[in-house]
């Protein structure tokens, strides 16, 4: 299949980067000096983009260009580079709602699908960080803000419908990035398919299991039907904590390539399975049983604050005066009807936490069974170590898509997950 | 304000009409003979256009152009006659769907804003026979295939995600129909608004006190938030029974002009609503109290058969081989997977039957306390018996939208419309 680049693409090599960013004053100012001056190397270890690091005597940048294709899978993969604009109009969206946690943004260039933008140091991938068992003490609170600010800011309670929808417009186009997540995260773990991986044998009856498991299947399309139909907001759409950019003290959400107009719970939903399944990898990442008590705690209070600033944070901007067209404030004036509007913002946010689980829930059994696998596990060396983080993940995966709704609340669902890990871990929990 | 047309566009005349017509030979054909021949007449009744019946020796057709302003209310109300091309794609879509039940379509000029279709005679309008108490045997059972077979082709289910989000895009341009939808169905006749009007002072109270109830002017809200964010298929959008046109034999739906992709359950509650506005007004048609008793019936079994019908079909077309990106059938194979699709299929139609009963509450609601009215009720010339109609039907439409889901079925909401009638007419039900 050809390739589908806009005329005038090609690919950046390291050897380019420095003359192109000098024809661009914002960066060049930047990073001062003169293009001499300037030292680049190319970073990328994720699945999709070319990522160059450049720095130079005054400061740093990133530049992130996509490639026609799945670099995870190679040419045979195509993938429009038109993904670069999604994620340059979600960068913008985000950094309007939540500036404080969005990279900042110096260069767009449409005909090579590449942005520049600040090099965030010292922080590292969150991912990463959960791997050696470091603890953010601000990232549940960062996090929060993050998902409140940008999925109200660009909800219909947030935005006027006329915004709304010419928006959503230009997001209808990012057909292949949804079509991504509709097979990898929704369908592919729950049937036989080509790319699907599991560490075998040990989990070959489990994936088997998952696959002829009708109240599963079932959820799997309900959460499927919902991504493809429900246009909530603008959601960053891969929020995983291989998106997440951090330090002690700051946090930074990264490459919304994925975004479009879909259900909010996909992203708190992305997060949350994404901090359970670094749960689920301490034991094996623990040099003696125990090692990590501390911090695996530390993951599920994470966890808990994540939802809870969350939902006071999506109410509180609810009852300021919002741009939306719906539940305007001038309707719910009196004592009953204040009353009447907390009823529907508790329905509201009840849907949305159930959503979030099993939003949760099918991130983590596709990082187990499907295409792309997460560093958390795949660091695990010894097989049947890893087998058994990966048998708990999958446990709990199956009860928040097919149980979230009986649990009142995010303490049930960590307690669902501790006792997943007393009822199967070979070290007590 | 200037009304917003594009270049080229001008608003016929009658005498206008043949001329432009005898330049489309597919029109010319149909009419037969000569311009000379055919006789224009101007019959608009509606809110926004101009229609036009034009007759020749061979056949008739209507021309139905858009204005640049709300007709009702005049040119202070501009209007884009952009709508016109969204009602002709969606014409094309719902033809493609449910061909028995659209009028063919000749010609569309998307300068003029106007469309050449079928004339349909000795067809009327449905409200009409429905105040005039006809009975239409085959009603219910067009309608039902009307609204499965056009919403489940171009839902997830019945579509795939790519050719969705491309005619959603289109559609998502249709904000200013959708804006009048927003603020007269769902928000108006629950505040104090300009163009809201009631039978006064008979209904005075009963107005306010909408405007103070905090259950249901949440309800309203959430039906609106539920109008504005889900995008599940494309919906005809002002489906009440002024946009049916029917025979003892045929049924077509016309005027798609507020088409957009959204609920399901908005088609078939402005349905099922309409239905139950007629149903409140006959008494005031009466000549002698029970002398409609039994086309009282006609229009409730109507209304059962109407969502037994469609729920029927549209479970059919979900489980032959469809066209969508959810729910294939190949994951349901065994009979376990089987019994967790139709326990899925169980869930999704009732939460679509709430969510008509929902609609449908709000579309009656707005008829009575919002701006455009319903013949049924204003051809009643007395204000007392009128007012008596009205507060029957405004009851019932609180109890669909606030309690709609404790009606395990549509028997028992025909049930609750019997109960009003009981418990508030000054005649016995």
């Amino acid at each position: 299949m050809a390739l589908d680049v806009p005329p005038g693409y090609r690919s950046l090599k390291e050897a380019d980067v420095s003359s192109y960013l000098a024809g661009v004053p914002a960066v060049a100012t930047k990073l001062g000096g003169s293009v001499t001056d300037w030292k680049v190397r190319e970073v990328g270890d994720g699945n999709l983009n070319l990522v160059f690091i450049v720095e130079g005597p005054s400061g740093g940048v990133v530049l992130k260009q996509a490639l026609p294709y799945v670099r995870l899978v190679g040419e045979s993969w195509p993938l429009p580079v038109r993904r670069a604009f999604f994620e340059h109009q979600a960068l913008a969206a985000e950094s309007k709602a939540a500036p404080r946690h969005v990279p900042r943004i110096f260069h767009f260039d449409e005909t090579l699908a590449l942005t520049v933008m600040a090099y965030l140091t010292p922080h590292i991938i969150l991912r990463k960080g959960l791997i050696r068992g470091i603890v953010y003490p601000k990232l549940a609170d960062h996090m929060a803000t993050f998902l409140a600010e940008t999925l109200f800011a660009t909800s219909d309670l947030g935005q006027p419908a006329a915004a709304k929808k010419k928006h959503m417009a230009l997001f209808c186009d990012n057909i292949e990035l949804c079509r991504i997540t509709e097979d990898l995260v929704f369908t592919d773990p729950w049937r036989i398919a080509e790319a699907n991986r599991w560490t075998s044998p040990q989990l070959d009856a489990a994936a088997a299991a998952v696959r002829s498991d009708g109240p599963w299947k079932r959820a799997a399309q309900e959460f499927k039907l919902k991504f493809m139909g429900e246009a909530q907001a603008l959601i960053h759409g891969d929020l995983h904590s291989g998106s997440i950019m951090v330090t002690e003290d700051e946090t930074y959400a990264i490459d919304p390539e994925f975004a479009f107009y879909g259900p909010m719970g996909f992203d708190v939903g992305a997060l949350i399975g994404n901090l359970y399944l670094a749960y689920f990898s301490q034991s094996g990442h623990e040099t003696w049983p125990g090692e990590r008590d501390g911090y695996r705690d530390w993951i599920l209070r994470t966890i808990e604050t994540v939802w809870t600033l969350f939902d006071q944070r999506f109410r509180a901007l609810w009852n300021k005066a919002h741009g939306g067209d719906t539940f305007m404030p001038a309707l719910f004036a009196t004592a009953s009807e204040q009353a009447a509007l907390q009823a529907a913002q508790d329905a509201y946010m009840r849907r949305l936490f159930v959503d979030a689980l099993g939003f949760g829930g099918c991130k983590m059994t596709r990082r187990i069974l499907g295409l792309a696998h997460v560093e958390d596990m795949e660091s695990i060396a010894d097989p049947d170590r890893r087998a058994e983080c990966e048998k708990q993940a999958l446990r709990l995966a199956r009860v928040l898509m097919v149980e979230g709704s009986r649990f009142d609340g995010i303490g049930a669902a960590n307690e669902a997950a501790r006792a997943v890990r007393r009822e199967t871990a070979k070290v007590p929990a």
